[in-house]
């Protein structure tokens, strides 16, 4: 007979049922061909004997591997090994506790290779330059978090729970439209607004419906590396235009139009990305002239509505759009937290619905109770005061860190201040480079981050993004000093 | 002069400043050419007397249009209408308090035949007919709420409210690796789970890398249909199989892959959607093998895996491929509630890589406070007690509800008690029609809801799901008489 009682191990400990602890080594025996087709088991006295456990929990395992297929009962001859199960053709089955599975697949399937990793820094002990993102610890997030559980807690908190719509929650739908069109110059009705994760998922969404392969699509010289990405995924051409201190040149634009079939055009207008400027308003009424004549779509980005320093923030393209050649996208993200994916896409309506059914198979819907969370925040006031809060030092952090790499570090980069925003945009000298600066950074514990995403189109301009928002008084000066040894070792070097 | 003081309101009330609103109504004006190219805008003090305002007020008005770019300040001059603004070609501005944008875009875009909209009834009064979800009454929401407030409020929180790692939370991947392991018959390490906002999303993932243009895959003849749908979105050959009462037959797929190069197939081993039957032992095997052998992807989704009534649940296809063939998808949708929006992806290493670059352009990450909470929930064994503690209710649901429809309504309907899942398939009476159906019911204030998507290959089984765990004792009552009244009287006009 078959060596059960060495074969079959039961762990008393364990949470699972023995009979389906024992069910679960009989198919492994069985897939391993130990115990071949046809092969007829012990009865399930004989077997509850030899294992030291009652007779039902064999019963139990038996009837489980019936009910399964892995045996077959035979009248009045017993349990047998099914015999039509054909035999498994498998790697070695050698070492069945760890995890023997290849590391590549067993079949084909597509890589795309514009998609990139963009791995974070995990080594908490470096201090890792952004692009510009918000100073986590001045969420709001004990106030969020205590919303979101009273909402949860609500008697009508069950309607929210179940499937809800593709085009986000109705209340945060409504909430959001009054907030945009009170502080963004629109006049959308609901209709116009989808709810999405992020302004990531807008570019998404976006991109799928606006571009094959082959399309044409306009971006900077220097553009938002994600949405490059996202927009060459679809193996379409990225037209550059040059970007200046007005933004987007859009007497390049309309050049191009006349030789070409435009699909669409993706600005940054409120602050340009990675550059900071903003577009003025004569090439804004060009744009939305020439998307008019041409047809073509606007993908305007609105990532950093919320922060300027030396003005009240500039009306959004999609403002003065009465054609609906503006794809407008936003998000809590960079004004709350990177964690809160809540971010809209708003357009015409045929375009919001057709962007609803993509949405509906990417991901079918998003959470009910943290978009109700940000309607009442937005509706009670307490985003706005977020806002005021966080703009005061922002634009602090944004002079002292700005001071400082001009007192401190001026022979090596130059910069303008930037308006608004959480980064500055930053020139080094082009005695030097980016990638010495980011080997000779390592020793200082600073991480430049990913340098080279700055100048996908290989322009030359030798600039990154710092963003300053995310750090504190000292932790500035710390930075700051970390660039300077760092600049003044290459430079020590160079001579 | 410009009718100024007719043409600028102020709203005290309004919480914009008001030299912001000011602002904001000339740059209507001017975009109008109300006010024209090298109008002369009146002196700060003549414009304050007029609206009656302070100076500054309307010096910052101005500032701000100079700012823009609207305005331009000419030295001993004065301030003028920007002159090289371009004239903006827009439609009539006759009603600017309006939303005049047209309701179709005024650019072309791709819109997909096969994505369909599957609008939600939003009418409370009627019992709407699902095809299989859980009773949103009976999550955990308190618990689950708490938790997330408790995360939040920890002091080690902020980390996790900046961007994070697009593979999803590190500690939510190792918690479910060990319970996955433990559960499901699984041997994986964490590099090859990806967390997904649910399964749609990962099925989604999948097909994107799986299948291009006339690709070929593999579905059951009858199929969950947003699963098809998101393949056909990717315009591929869908090539059916028939589903018996073992499940999807396998003979038939070889023969498929004799002829035809096939790049997936698509699995719901466990409970067939829609039919709910499982797939055989023997059939497993043959499935592994065949993929094996031709190098196609399976992707199996485990909708409802911990849904089991009268057996412990079958270990998916997964636990025994150690070819990197399977491709699992699951989440905690239809076990906890579809709102928590937390699923996974299981592959071997270089596809989940993939997945999670593809990730990226998506929806950037998850959310991770959210994820943290479900750590948590595993982890303690509230999910395990939780899922006990439904399956019983479920099981009591399922029983009564399979009863009322055998003594009440077996001259119309033949079904097969479901083994586990939250929905029982049901035929109708070849004399009748689920249109008629759909129709009748509306009198009982009954939705059959989107019954045609139950035969997309118009097999004319005239079948569809009908999920019960929705519903207790008494709404199953319920829905027995309206569905009993309704087909009596499509019976007494039929005679």
């Amino acid at each position: 007979m078959f060596p059960y009682k060495t074969s079959l191990e039961i762990n008393r400990n364990n949470n699972r049922p023995i009979y389906l602890q024992l069910a679960n080594q009989f198919i492994t025996l069985i897939k391993e061909r130990k115990l071949p087709p046809d092969t007829k088991l012990p009865g399930s006295r004989t077997l509850a004997d030899l294992l030291k456990v009652h007779r039902k929990t064999i019963v139990a395992c038996y009837d489980e591997l019936l009910l399964q297929g892995w045996v077959e009962s035979i009248a009045k001859k017993g349990t047998y090994v099914h015999r039509n199960l054909p035999e498994l053709h498998q790697n070695d089955f050698l070492d069945t506790n760890a995890d023997t599975t290849p590391n590549s697949t067993g079949f084909s399937f597509y890589k795309h290779p514009v998609l990139d990793d963009q791995p974070l820094s995990n080594d908490n002990k470096f201090m890792t330059i952004n692009d510009g993102i918000s100073d986590e610890r001045l969420t709001p997030v004990h106030e969020l978090a205590r919303t979101y559980r009273r909402i949860a807690n609500g008697k009508n908190s069950f309607q929210y729970l179940s499937y809800g719509s593709t085009y986000g929650n109705e209340k945060l739908r409504s909430v959001l439209v009054d907030y945009l069109n009170k502080t963004r110059g629109l006049k959308i009705s609901k209709e116009r607004l989808l709810i999405t994760r992020g302004s990531q998922m807008g570019i998404y969404l976006a991109a799928q419906l606006l571009l094959r392969a082959d399309d044409n699509i306009i971006v900077g010289t220097t553009n938002y590396s994600t949405a490059d990405i996202t927009f060459q995924h679809q193996d379409v051409n990225l037209l550059r235009v040059p970007v200046d201190e007005n933004g987007l040149e859009t007497t390049t634009v309309e050049t191009i139009c006349k030789k070409k079939k435009i699909k669409a055009i993706y600005v940054t207008s409120h602050h340009h990305h990675p550059t900071t400027v903003t577009l003025s308003a004569e090439r804004r009424i060009h744009l939305l002239n020439l998307a008019r004549k041409y047809n073509f779509a606007i993908i305007e980005d609105d990532y950093d509505y919320d922060f300027n320093y030396n003005h009240a923030p500039i009306l959004p393209l999609s403002s003065h759009d009465l054609n609906a050649n503006v794809i407008y996208i936003g998000s809590v993200c960079k004004t709350v937290a990177p964690v809160f994916r809540v971010g809209y896409l708003i357009a015409s309506k045929d375009f919001v619905d057709e962007a609803a059914r993509l949405r509906r198979i990417v991901d079918r819907q998003g959470d009910a109770l943290l978009e109700l969370t940000f309607a009442e925040f937005i509706q009670t006031g307490d985003l706005d005061r977020h806002i005021r809060k966080v703009l005061k030092i922002y634009e602090a952090r944004r002079d002292l860190f700005c001071r400082l790499l001009r007192e401190e570090l001026s022979e090596f980069f130059t910069f303008q201040v930037p308006k608004g925003g959480m980064a500055v945009w930053v020139q080094l000298n082009q005695k030097y480079s980016w990638e010495q600066v980011s080997v000779a950074a390592k020793k200082q514990q600073l991480a430049i981050g990913n340098w080279q995403r700055y100048d996908r189109a290989n322009a030359g301009h030798n600039a990154i993004r710092i963003g300053f928002a995310t750090y504190n008084e000292t932790e500035i000066v710390a930075l700051i000093g970390k660039l300077k040894k760092t600049l003044f070792h290459i430079k020590s070097r160079t001579i």
